[in-house]
């Protein structure tokens, strides 16, 4: 079985050293209990949750699958029994409003404990994480009664929910959506249509499922301004408790449900609504703006699913590497224990995807970490300003998050197999199927190419431009401040060549946003990319900096790791910007002067 | 089911516009018949045999994998037939010695069969391709009575071959093998041991499996030196003919068989050898040796499995895009269709992914193609520093060729999924288990972070570094021969620079393996990557060369895109030799100053 400790010594530089927690989060209205010692202490819990329920059904649970027969779908052996353990734990309540039964602790811890979750079972983590997205939904956004209604079951596990958007042929552009909704005689409506994709739409876990429904109301203009959101449960009556029938008495069938390259212990069902009772959440046609509440936070939660299991794969790797001995390392010193070969980690290459791994992993949760602070930060801190900054700070920051990351994610998790070799391509390894479970979140809560596009025609725009100006501003500071740092100056000169690089690259790629949309769609995924590497790089510099002074005290290894990783990263990933910068500088035409008939 | 169809036109492009095949091969002794029709005949045969029996069961075969059970191990549903038709339609035979049943033809048009093979179906093409290499093995260092014995069957199909290198604490180095050989009386040899990852080392596709291992003799010195080559077939008598006992009768037990990402019609078997009769193939304490013989060719087999693979990514990729429709294209012209929403081929970022596997694809098919053809040339070419000239370059890219090409296909056939969006993720799509497939190819046949150290180490230093100046000046030649052709000239400019860094490069690696092997080994990989994009690029500036002559003509469109796909190569893809360049000159400091405890 895999290893796994939750890496609460990273979480704990990083919001206490690095992000300063206490006074950012903890200090807001509402979350002064909220301590960096609770959080701590919660994480620790989810780390022995994680440990002892998850990882023990994980690998089987990849073997099995899910099954879907005439009596609905079932989830693998052992996955009813960790989700009873999870709801009992009260870990679905962990943000929730404590007017309707929740926690009241700060969103952002309920986001770490997501990292831990996905670390321990990815697919497992699809139920809950979905469900907090149709709470945040319905909480931002439903009337008082459908919060009275639902909220209570979301945030005590009884019921789960989902997010049905997706049809046959409609995935990433969503103004062809055919899903009706037709008003009833009571002021709810009925619902008919069909939606794919759609993780945890149907599962044994729960009392009830709760699905958030994208429909066209019959007086709906076309394209995307005519969408509406409705929620719509499984079964009927709302007041029912008890465990969830196999079939809907309210019209949702299962029609089934994929066989998917991972996560396959997550349902993704296709879903038949037929005359499904559903109630409107928010204005009527305003339902994708309500829905992209649930979509922002759930691309920060595909950044931190996409550390959760890069996480455990750069852990596994590490460990493997320390054991297995195979051939002689050059310049290792050999004679003292007399052993015939080297533990791997001694061989360069090996030693060098390990570091990759790290400065990836590490990297991105120091990404999404501050990330997450902001998504408290925009609704509880008392200054406006303050709100509004997080806000604008995390609407640039969330394509990044969701792509970089998610991309991440598959080359840490691709590097695990490459440091077992052979053995990492045997299932029971445990190895190779968080490459497959990696490989979906490029693709779901709207691919990564979409997200370029996000990024560059909308948030390089926000404010003006000065969102990104901000953004860019901060890293040049950082730098100067470091600049003349004794280690710590070092890093600052590669940081400092890929800033300008960037810089250069946004100013050109706000001017062909303005003149020539084909040169900005062309551009978007590597500009994406290369604002990743330099915030990456620019959140090195940061852990870097606050390491470096701590490097000879007791717990040094992991203050040198950190400053050593830093200047990894900087000298061997982060040039990868050139790259991008000369792709980016040459344009469109090596790339649309190709008919589809030439290629 | 996946689209495929044979790359019949990028062959006749290769081998009569680009490399003269003509003149090169079938103007070799005794392959004077094997001209370029009978080649192209041949492998629209290949075409045929793969689109009608291979397709139709790859996919279902890659659901059912293979079984393991008291009776032995059973291939997928329809695996059997298939092998059956293989066999009747005289593959196995292509290259084969004639003295021995063979068909005489050359080589390299064997190596251009197993690419269409590798399209269709990976697990099936490892059957008959490990038999190749046990051919090529025997046929090189076995006596006459061996090949007697043994070659007509592997010739005409009806036993297969496999290569027993690896034991369970063995695997990249073997200097810790431990199976033994004893000699018997009769000058057999008996061979006890455990093999594991043997590729085809149990199935129900043939009459006979023999089995080339590696093990020591009992006066052995220790280390490499002391292994030996058997030949161990897996019934007895050899006369046998007939279906395939289920049981061994000479010792050789499947134990069992694994269960893996990919390739899961291809049985890897973990075999235990137990006094086995087997007899000496070539000279005791030579083994290795005559291993490589089969390594070699295994590893520019690699090359072309993985050209197969990522070809009908490409291909179903392109078709896909061309037929899905998702919102609008930037600078697409709408109205004269009607149409609600664009093919996506139309978008940037769609286009870009299909140019980058397009490039990646009939790049490594243009360098596999000119070493396949040096295999020929280096055994039949009539004068001997010709044929010292093609072994060197030979040996020179088998690494970059193993190495370089799988990694391009795992890039490929991960973009693959990326242009499938969501749906690529599902099993039934038929595309995301080409990228399990193709997860294999770096990791066996020695690992490719082996072969950069077989490079570095061993390739650099080849006939004093003359190898690798000739063929660093043949590229600098060609430049010069096209740096003022119109259109083509712009592309010498990026390879150019390319090639400049790769010389200065080479020149820094040469210089570590003399005097540093630290340095040396922590720079492998990124030196191998930066050899194989610049190999890359050469090849795409010879086709483009030979491409822009024949643009205007019938069939434009091919040549066109040629030229324009390496335009792209050169603007968007070549310029990654930066990133490796600052790697590689940075050192191993940043590797290797990072203690163990402190990732």
């Amino acid at each position: 079985m895999p290893i796994y400790e939750a890496p609460i010594a990273d979480f704990r530089f990083l919001l206490q050293e690095v992000f300063d927690y206490d006074e950012q989060v903890a200090g807001l209205p509402g979350l002064e209990d909220a301590t960096m010692d609770v959080v701590l202490a919660v994480l620790e819990g989810a780390g022995e949750f994680v440990r002892e329920v998850l990882l023990p059904i994980n690998l089987p649970g990849d073997a099995l699958g899910c099954t879907h027969g005439p009596d609905g779908v079932h989830t693998p052996k052992g996955y009813k029994e960790a989700y009873a353990t999870y709801r009992n734990g009260g870990w679905p309540a962990l943000a929730g409003d404590p007017a309707y039964g929740g926690q009241g602790l700060p969103t952002s811890l309920a986001i770490f404990v997501r990292e831990l979750i996905a670390s321990g079972s990815m697919s497992f983590g699809m139920y809950g994480g979905l469900s907090q997205g149709a709470y945040r939904a319905l909480a931002a956004h439903g009337s008082d009664a459908l919060k009275l209604a639902f909220l209570p079951h979301l945030i005590d596990g009884s019921w789960t929910g989902t997010m049905c958007m997706t049809e046959p042929e409609c995935g990433s552009d969503l103004s062809h959506l055919r899903t009706r909704a037709v008003p009833a005689s009571d002021g709810s409506y009925r619902i008919t249509g069909t939606k794919i994709f759609i993780s945890g739409g149907d599962h044994d876990l729960a009392e009830n499922i709760v699905h958030l429904v994208l429909a066209r109301l019959p007086d709906a203009p076309g394209g995307t301004r005519g969408i509406s959101l409705f929620i719509v449960p499984k079964c009927l009556p709302l007041e029912q408790h008890g465990p969830l029938p196999t079939r809907s008495d309210n019209g949702v069938t299962c029609v089934s449900i994929e066989h998917k390259m991972g996560i396959r212990a997550s349902a993704t069902a296709t879903l038949a609504f037929d005359d499904a009772q559903g109630w409107l959440i928010g204005e009527a046609h305003g339902g994708l703006r309500a829905m992209f509440t649930m979509m922002n936070s759930s691309r920060v939660g595909v950044a931190v699913q996409s550390v959760g299991v890069a996480e455990i794969s750069y852990q596994n790797a590490l460990h493997y590497a320390q054991e297995r001995r195979q051939g002689r390392a050059p310049g290792a010193a050999h004679s003292a224990n007399g052993e015939r070969s080297d533990a791997i980690v001694l061989h360069p290459d090996v030693r060098k995807n390990l570091l990759t791994m790290k400065a990836l992993v590490e990297g991105a949760r120091a990404l999404y970490v501050e990330s997450a602070m902001a998504l408290d930060i925009r609704v509880r801190h008392p200054d406006a300003t303050a709100r509004s900054d997080a806000d604008g700070m995390l609407a640039l920051m969330t394509p990044v998050l969701k792509s970089f990351i998610s991309d991440c994610a598959v080359t840490v998790t691709n590097l695990g197999i490459t440091i077992f070799g052979g053995h990492g391509y045997v299932h029971e390894s445990g190895v190779e199927h968080w490459l497959r479970d990696a490989r979906i979140v490029p693709l779901y809560e709207g691919t990564n190419a979409i997200q370029a596009l996000d990024l560059v025609n909308r948030k390089l725009t926000l404010d003006g431009g000065k969102t990104v100006q901000a953004w860019l501003a901060e890293v040049a500071q950082q730098i100067q401040r470091n600049r003349d740092a004794p280690e710590i100056g070092a890093l600052c000169a590669p940081l400092e060549v890929a800033l300008g690089q960037l810089r250069s690259t946004t100013a050109l790629m706000q001017d062909r946003v303005a003149t020539d949309a084909v040169e900005a769609a062309a551009a978007a995924s590597d500009y994406l990319r290369m604002f990743g590497l330099v915030a990456l790089g620019a959140a090195w510099l940061r852990m870097a900096a606050c390491a470096q002074a701590a490097r000879g005290s007791e717990g040094g290894a992991f203050y040198r790791g950190k400053v050593k990783t830093a200047r990894f990263y900087m000298q061997h990933l982060l040039p990868e910007t050139e790259r991008l910068q000369h792709g980016i500088r040459a344009g469109a035409r090596a790339i649309m002067d190709v008919d589809p008939q030439e290629l």
